[in-house]
């Protein structure tokens, strides 16, 4: 193939050019986050990411496989970069533990009122079209899903530990319920372009680990 | 336009073939809303759900004006029809009040299983996609979730009533965070091809109505 070709003659080029190179696939990453949240794969294609970064149509497999290997490629990194957000604000020692994941709240409503509410949760949106996704993404999703989950029972023990919460709760539980319930918020506040299911669902979520 | 032309020379036919027309639209909105609720809107073409009831191509712009007209009157149509499931229950004067809404759950519940758990909510879906979407197509959403919470929120004033849950609990807030939860958990339930998330969501929620 001619993307295959193209690789080969670029073998030995000076680090400059490497960089160049490492630029072009971070721009496409970041371009496909940005549609894939806002709209998600199905009503994207690679025409519109390159476009948006002004790349010619054949340079694309250059720096991907395939469509698929792209979206499976962007899923880890949107996974990883949430983790890193969620393991940021649990790690923050001058807050009691609760008060960490209602940091990580706020972190990620502030996310999407920055990008006016046009972009939803990427994996939220990848899970909804699994019906027409390879089904290679499936494991995927459910993968990041569980890694999210396991930190915020992680983050509600220590909370449950320190007497933050009552010791009858089900931290593993109130994590998935945590995590199936901000997605759908998350959902709606993209559809209405507004805050208001993430102020309901928070605050409802937290008022009920303190009633317990 | 040539569908035009053919919609008016069929006016006068006898009933029998008004039926026949009536039925493949019929026909042709079942299937509408089986894609749609498996893949959604933006991965759905036209050709497909064409294919799906054996119609040919020419066809469906004598029953529609256009693909978006089609999605409206899909939202409509699943928009009422829940809405009707909703009220069923609600209605059902055999069970306590907040019975009536745990039995909508096991009705929703059994409903995605009837199907594998390949398809989710029409709503919760186009939703999702409403980046890509007609932007009429956002109104129509947002006052399909306003009906089912309205109802949920008659529902719960009325078990607060009858003493079935504290005069504490503020049933507008409760209802919209139902709406915003149970979304998330059918998304989940997809994404996983099992019904976890939907029992943990819905557990969790009553419980929560019970605790305060």
């Amino acid at each position: 193939m001619e993307t295959q070709g193209t690789k080969i003659s670029r073998r030995g080029r000076p680090p400059k050019r490497f960089d160049e190179q490492s630029d072009t696939r971070e721009m496409l990453l970041r371009a496909g986050v940005r549609v894939l949240t806002e709209k998600g794969f199905c009503a994207t294609g690679i025409d519109e990411i390159l476009r948006g970064v002004g790349i010619p149509k054949g340079s694309f497999y250059h720096y991907f496989n395939s469509k698929e290997a792209f979206g499976a490629e962007l899923i880890d990194r949107y996974g990883a970069y949430f983790a890193r957000k969620l393991q940021h604000h649990f790690d923050d020692a001058s807050l009691p533990h609760l008060e960490r994941l209602k940091a990580f709240v706020s972190d990620a409503c502030a996310g999407m009122a920055k990008y006016g509410y046009m972009r939803g949760c990427l994996i939220g949106n990848l899970g909804q079209e699994m019906g027409a996704l390879p089904p290679s993404y499936g494991d995927r999703l459910k993968s990041v899903f569980m890694d999210w989950q396991e930190r915020v029972a992680v983050c509600l023990f220590a909370a449950q530990e320190a007497g933050e919460i009552s010791v009858n709760i089900d931290c593993e539980r109130q994590a998935a319920f945590f995590w199936i319930g901000w997605e759908g918020a998350v959902l709606r506040a993209k559809l209405e372009r507004h805050p208001a299911a993430l102020s309901i669902f928070s605050e409802v979520f937290f008022a009920g680990l303190n009633s317990r």
